[in-house]
């Protein structure tokens, strides 16, 4: 059954490329992502989206897009540029890691 | 100063762009929003970001860059053409105007 075997290694991967460290996430992100993200990812510049709670597997994709120029914008493209994929996976660890609450008004 | 005129006249056309009506954006939310991003903004479908409290302009720029082509998702491009300029301005102040608290680990 080798499209089995093949489905189970895709799934085992796609698992390891998300196991970040959110520790490590948490240090990186106070020296790259804070000044606009803010310190626990709610932002803090005008019209930036807040990372606080997003779903793992989301921000690592988007960073990856960043990274490849997928998805476009000048400033996430050079930061990007410089992250590793350990520290991308760390960063959505680490986002993901905190808990929101939601208030509608 | 006619170049002060016209930055006068962008600022003004820009702002007007992100007048929405949180009450008709909820609506709308509830019906082409809501099933994956759930009904205050917290996604419920894996892998899709929270948009509870994210900035109107950032709502608003992505849904008319889905709409266009220039970001890219399966989902959104289909989403994001049924809707007006209007109704995403609407959308971006809903998700705006609710409220989140991030907690650390």
């Amino acid at each position: 059954m080798p499209l089995v075997l093949l489905a189970g290694a895709a799934l085992t991967m796609s698992s390891a490329a998300q196991a970040g460290d959110a520790a490590a996430g948490r240090q990186k992100a106070a020296q790259v992502c804070a000044v606009c993200h803010g310190a626990n990812g709610l932002a803090v510049a005008p019209e930036t989206p807040n990372l606080a709670g997003e779903p793992e597997g989301y921000i690592a994709r988007q960073l990856r897009a960043f990274r490849s120029g997928k998805r476009q914008h000048e400033v996430m493209a050079v930061i990007a540029k410089g992250l590793s994929d350990e520290e991308i996976d760390n960063l959505a660890a680490w986002f993901n890691s905190i808990k929101l609450t939601a208030t509608v008004p």
